[in-house]
């Protein structure tokens, strides 16, 4: 019987897929309006191209992306985008509606609720406490230099570790097959995919990635743990 | 009879000094609630020493202070006070009650006006355009690596040419002796001193820091024009 739950944590406590495409639009929609010299779809895919060449916590996406369409570097337009981008990412960091009350009756019925998630230790922080939820769980694991990220079984150990349980007391819950489900059945742990978001039309590939469990809300899990 | 009349922008069209007091405080109450174990004296020294040290643009300021005041790295902690920081930043980021008033009555006087600032361009334009001014102004002229910073005459020259104006037939309002009025009188503009915010009791050293006017309030600009 299982006596902990863990989450991965973007895409599966809260709709990140949604958040980035939206924050994307809006920056490109505002650089626009600021006079930005192209097409909605052509500005649109000098971001995700940028973004796809440089990673996602690279700090000059707007310079690279204006050099891409062939645009003189301007301070206003690139601004009008870093205002945009965060207004609009900052309106979708809020939980999945079932979130936060599936965490909450997790806690009450005794279960060590904790996250295990790759990313910049302190930006993920910061995503967990703009989500409300960084006061929730009993551990939190974000793969950092001394931690190989997922799907090793590392951090998945370590997390049970840090709750003095054994990987086979655990469930892990997250969306990804590569990432979150080898992961947690690596380190011996019950995995449950959630079929949300980016990733939900994947489908396994091979034995490792099979989950146990299959869940379309985190709500489900209510049911699979009676 | 002057056209144009040009701003500087912290602490001259809105209260920085405030804006940056308040986001510190609000940064140390949310470190402190997050578990920090220093008084709100030691942890607010730290990080205004830390700032000095390492200047505003710095990125790891909150790493610094815990190293400063003995604690261990902390992502969560370090995650409170990123986001508390911002949060009271934004807060904080309005114009002064009579600054968007002025702008316009200046407009209507069929003034030119426009703003001179140091600092990084897309940080200022941010700023800009959070406070809702970016469609305000004729000319901005941002202090970048192809201009020398104030008390150079350079930008204040560049802003007039930038409007067809000579220097003499702009007045330049700014809160700093040593960086607006002695540039302004380099440029040969009639310089106006607003006292308010942070450098305010100073008093000038020189006469080439002397200002032709002192205002408390924006809206006074409206007297001495006419």
């Amino acid at each position: 019987m299982a006596r902990a739950v863990l989450f991965d944590l973007d895409d599966t406590l809260y709709n990140t897929t949604l958040q980035v495409r939206q924050a994307r639009e809006n920056a490109v929609k505002a650089m626009l309006a600021a006079g930005l010299d192209a097409t909605e779809d052509e500005a649109f895919d000098a971001l995700v191209k940028v973004v796809a060449e440089k990673g996602s916590n690279y700090t000059r996406h707007y310079d690279d992306m204006l050099k891409f369409l062939g645009v003189e570097p301007n301070s206003k337009l690139i601004a009008a985008g870093v205002v945009a981008y965060h207004e609009a990412k900052r309106a979708y960091l809020v939980p999945y509606p079932d979130t936060v009350a599936t965490l909450l009756a997790l806690r009450d019925r005794k279960y060590r609720i904790g996250v295990v998630t790759d990313g910049l230790p302190v930006k993920q922080w910061e995503k967990m406490i703009r989500l409300g939820l960084s006061d929730f769980f009993h551990t939190v694991i974000i793969t950092d230099d001394t931690l190989e990220p997922k799907p090793s079984s590392q951090p998945f150990v370590k997390a049970a570790e840090s709750l003095g349980l054994n990987p086979g007391d655990c469930v892990f819950v997250g969306d990804r097959l590569d990432k979150d489900i080898r992961g947690a059945n690596k380190a011996g742990m019950e995995s449950v995919l959630l079929v949300r978001g980016r990733h939900s039309s994947k489908k396994p590939s091979s034995e490792e990635d099979e989950p146990a469990w299959i869940v379309t809300r985190l709500a489900d899990l209510l049911d699979i743990l009676k």
